[in-house]
C-alpha cells in the first residue's frame, strides 16, 4: 500500500523544467506586484520575432486578454508556432504598454504540444466570421469570440444559481425524461432503447409507456411548490421543431421558477425583472472585456440599450390595450392584429418599439390562447388569464409566465372539457391538499444570451454548434 | 397603457388580512427580536386543539423545523386541518420552550387551501417509510425526510458550482442529445420524433444521423479543456440499464471536470477530494438539521464516518496491489481476485474495509480493463494505463478518473485497433493542434448523496422516483 499521499513521486512523471509558482493568465495580467519565478502555460496566440527580442501573446481560455511574452531571440524554436501548447517561465515585470498591466520575461520556453499550421482551420490574427468558426465545432472554442460567448455564458450560469440561492429558492432537478408533454403543445422527442427502435411494432417500451423528453418542467415544479413555496430549476429542455431558423434549437436551455402563495402576477413580473436585471448586472461586471468585444464587433446599438434597460422599470401593458395600439399602429401587418388571436413576431416588434425599445411585458391572454393550468380571471365578455410574457427588443418573446389555476372545479372543469382528466389525475390530486394560489415563468437562457450580447444566430450562444448534421459530435 | 408599474392595482387581488411583513418560516425561526406584526404562511404539520389553546404547527419548505403558532381557540375553524394550507398573521414572541426560539401568538388565521384528510395518504406525525412514500411522488417532497433530502440536494448542487468558479473553472453545458456513445460503452437510449418511430423501416432520422441521450460529457469537455484549461459540466446522463436496482437511476446527473496542462494523476486526485471535502462540509454546515434526520433516521453510523472522512486524507492503493491485497485476503471471493480482471462489488467493499472504512483511490488499472481515452503508462509487463477510481464505505465507486492519451501516435494506433478511427477523427484532430497533457474525472451526484446520507435506494435521493412504471410523471 502506498499510504495516504505516499508514492507521489512515481506518479508524478518529471517535469522538464524546474518549479515555479503556476499562475493564469488572468492572474498574471492582475498581479499587483512583480514576481521572480513564474510559470504561464497556455496557447499561443501571436508569435513575432525581431532581430532583438522574440514576442508571444499567450492565452489560457482564463481572460479575453494574452499575455505578453517577452524573450531572447535565442529561445525561439521551430515549432514555436501560432497554436502550439506552451509553458513559459520566467520573471512577471511591469509592462512598459499603456495597454497592459504586467508582461512575463521569458527564461524558458517549452512547446508542450506543437500545432500543424497549415492543417488548423484556425488563422493569426484573423477575425473570422461566425459562420466560418461554426463549421469547426471542436476547434472553434479557440476563437476570441466563442471563448468570450463561453466564459459570459458560465458567469450567467453561476449569476442564475446564485440569484435563487440568495433568495431562498430551492434547487430541483425536474426530470429529462417523462411521460408528460406539459402542454400538450410542441414537437416532442420520443426515447426509445434501439432494440425498441428496430421491433417498434411490439410497442413494448423501456418504461412501460412510452417517454418523451421534458418541454418544460412546470408542471414538476408545481408539485414541488406545493412544499417549498419557492422553487427553481435551470436544466435542458427539448422541442422536435426544425430548428434551421436562427431562432429554434432541438436542445435549449431554461431557467424556471415557481412561487406559492402568490395572488399577484405582480410578484411573477417583479422576480422576472429582478433575475434579469441582477443577472445581467453580474455578467457586465464579471466579464467586461468579453461582453465589450460582442457591443464592439457583433451588436453596436446593444450596450446602449442595456444600460437603458438596467436604469428604468419595465413597461407593461396588458394584451387588450396591446391589440389596440396594433390596430391605432399606421403600418400594415402581414397578420392582422384582432383581439382572440396570438401577438406574431410583427406585432411584437412593432410593441417594443412602439414603448420606446425597452423590454415590455404583456399581461392578461384571452382564455382561449392559453394551456388549461393558467388562471382564469373571469372577467366578462373579455374573457382572459392571468398570462404574462415579457418582450425584449431583437429578439421577442424572452420569458413567459403566469398565475396556475389553484381551484379545483375551475381545473376539473377545464381537463374534462378537453378530455385530459386522465392524464392529469396526479394534477388535480394536487388542488385537494392543501391547494395555493401559486404562479411561475420560464426564460428560455440562449434567447437570453442572444438579446444581451446581440447575436443573431442561436447557434452561436451554445457550446456545440450541434443539430446540423455535419456538427452533431 | 399601465405605464411602468402603473395599474398595480387591478392586477392584485385583495387579499383578505392587512399587510404585515412577510416572513418564511426559517426566518421566523431564527429572528432575534420579537416582532409586531408578522405574516407567515405554510402547510399544517399539527394541530392540537385544548380548552385555553390552540396549537398549530406551520410548515413552508424553508428549514425542517415547523414554526409553532399559539392561538385562542376560538380562531380554530373546521378546515384548519393537518395537510392544510394556512396563512397566519400575529406577534413574533420568544418561545418560552427551550427546542425553539420563536413563536407566533396568531391574531388571524386563514385557511387558504382545505385538505381532504381521508384521502391525503400522509398522516399527522407518523413517521412514513420512504418505500411508502415514493408511492406517491406528487406528495412525497411533503413528507419531511424528502423536504431534507431536497434541500439538501439543492445545498449540494449550489456548493458543487461554487467549488468549480472559485477555482477558476468554465462552466460548460455539454450536449444532451449527441451521436457520440462517448466510451462504446453502457447500453444507450436512442431519440426518435414519435413520427420517426412509427416508420422505422425508412431509417429517416431528425438530426440526419441515429442520435442519443449522452453517457458522459467527457469528449465535449475535453475539446473545451484545449481552449480554457479548467472546465467542468454538471448535468444529466442516461444509461439505458435494467434500472430496478438500488444502486442505477436511466438518468441520473454527474459532476464531471477536465484539466489542462495536467501531467499527474495526483492533480486529478487532489480536485477529486477536495471537490469531495468542500461540498460535504457545505453541506453539513448548510442543512445540519436536515442532515441530522437521515443520520439519526436513517443511517447512523455515517455521522462518525463523515466526521473522519473530513479530517484525513484519502488513501491511494494502485490497482497491482489491490489485487495482491484481495488474494491474501482471509475470505472467499465470488469472484476470484486475478490481475487484469475488473474489480468487483464484493471486491471493493472488502478492499475499503480493509483500509479502515475510509475512502481509497485506486490507481493504474490494466491497459486492456479500460477505454481508449485513458493514457498509457507504457511500464512493461503489467501494462497499465493512468486510471483512478475513488471508492468510499457503503457505496463503492463513487468517482471514476484518468489522464487522457495526448499523444497523436498512441492515440491513432489504439483507435486502429479498435477500428474507430472514423468516428473519432475529430478526437484525433484535437491531438494535432496544440495538445496537452490533460485529465479529468466523473463523479455521480446520486451515489454522492447516498454516500454522505447512508441512503439505501438510489430512488430516494431524487425528487421523483421515476422510472418505475407508476410512477413517471
Amino acid at each position: 500500500m502506498l499510504g495516504a499521499r505516499g508514492g507521489w513521486q512515481a506518479l508524478r512523471r518529471c517535469a522538464s523544467l524546474p518549479r515555479a509558482v503556476r499562475l493564469r493568465v488572468r492572474q498574471a495580467l492582475g498581479a499587483r506586484e512583480p514576481a521572480d519565478a513564474v510559470r504561464v502555460q497556455g496557447w499561443v496566440r501571436s508569435v513575432r520575432s525581431q532581430k532583438e527580442v522574440l514576442f508571444l501573446h499567450i492565452n489560457d481560455g482564463s481572460s479575453l486578454e494574452s499575455l505578453q511574452v517577452v524573450a531572447d531571440p535565442s529561445l525561439e524554436k521551430r515549432d514555436l508556432t501560432f497554436g502550439s501548447a506552451v509553458e513559459v517561465q520566467g520573471k512577471l515585470v511591469k509592462s512598459p504598454h499603456r495597454m497592459q498591466n504586467m508582461e512575463l520575461q521569458a527564461e524558458a520556453i517549452r512547446v508542450v504540444g506543437p500545432c500543424d499550421i497549415w492543417s488548423f482551420p484556425l488563422k493569426m490574427k484573423e477575425r473570422h466570421p461566425l459562420e466560418y468558426v461554426r463549421q469547426f465545432p471542436h476547434l472553434r472554442c479557440r476563437n476570441n469570440t466563442l471563448g468570450a460567448l463561453l466564459r459570459i455564458r458560465s458567469e450567467a450560469t453561476a449569476a442564475i444559481h446564485s440569484f435563487f440561492q440568495d433568495n431562498g429558492y430551492v434547487h430541483i432537478h425536474t426530470p429529462i425524461i417523462t411521460s408528460n408533454d406539459c402542454e400538450g403543445a410542441g414537437e416532442l422527442f420520443q426515447i426509445e432503447t434501439p432494440g425498441e427502435a428496430k421491433e417498434s411494432a411490439k410497442k413494448t417500451h423501456f418504461f412501460n409507456v412510452p417517454a418523451f423528453l421534458t418541454v418544460s418542467g412546470q408542471l414538476h415544479l408545481e408539485v414541488m411548490a406545493g412544499a417549498f413555496t419557492h422553487v427553481f430549476t435551470f436544466g435542458p429542455t427539448f422541442r422536435a421543431e426544425n430548428s434551421q431558423s436562427r431562432r429554434h434549437l432541438a436542445e435549449f436551455y431554461m431557467v424556471e421558477a415557481e412561487l406559492s402563495f402568490t395572488e399577484s402576477l405582480q410578484d411573477i413580473m417583479q422576480v422576472m425583472e429582478d433575475l434579469f436585471k441582477t443577472v445581467t448586472s453580474t455578467v457586465l461586471s464579471k466579464c467586461p472585456r468579453d461582453v465589450e468585444l460582442f457591443h464592439k464587433y457583433i451588436a453596436s446599438a446593444q450596450k446602449g440599450r442595456l444600460e437603458q434597460m438596467l436604469k428604468h422599470k419595465f413597461m407593461i401593458i396588458s394584451y387588450s390595450e396591446a391589440v389596440e395600439i396594433l390596430k391605432q399602429a399606421p403600418q400594415t401587418f402581414t397578420f392582422k392584429p384582432e383581439w382572440g388571436c396570438d401577438l406574431q413576431t410583427e406585432h411584437e416588434k412593432y410593441l417594443v418599439n412602439h414603448c420606446g425599445d425597452v423590454p415590455v411585458f404583456v399581461v392578461n391572454y384571452p382564455y382561449d390562447l392559453k394551456p388549461f393550468y393558467m388562471r382564469d380571471n373571469e372577467d366578462g365578455p373579455q374573457h382572459t388569464v392571468a398570462a404574462v410574457d415579457l418582450l425584449v427588443p431583437g429578439v421577442g418573446e424572452l420569458c413567459g409566465g403566469s398565475l396556475r389555476e389553484e381551484r379545483l372545479p375551475f381545473l376539473e372543469s377545464r381537463l374534462q372539457r378537453l378530455g385530459l382528466t386522465d392524464s392529469y389525475q396526479w394534477y388535480l390530486d394536487l388542488r385537494k391538499f392543501g391547494s395555493v394560489p401559486h404562479g411561475g415563468f420560464g426564460m428560455g437562457f440562449e434567447r437570453y444570451l442572444q438579446y444581451i450580447l446581440g447575436v443573431d444566430n442561436i447557434k452561436d450562444v451554445i457550446p456545440f454548434p450541434r443539430f446540423s448534421h455535419s456538427c452533431l459530435l
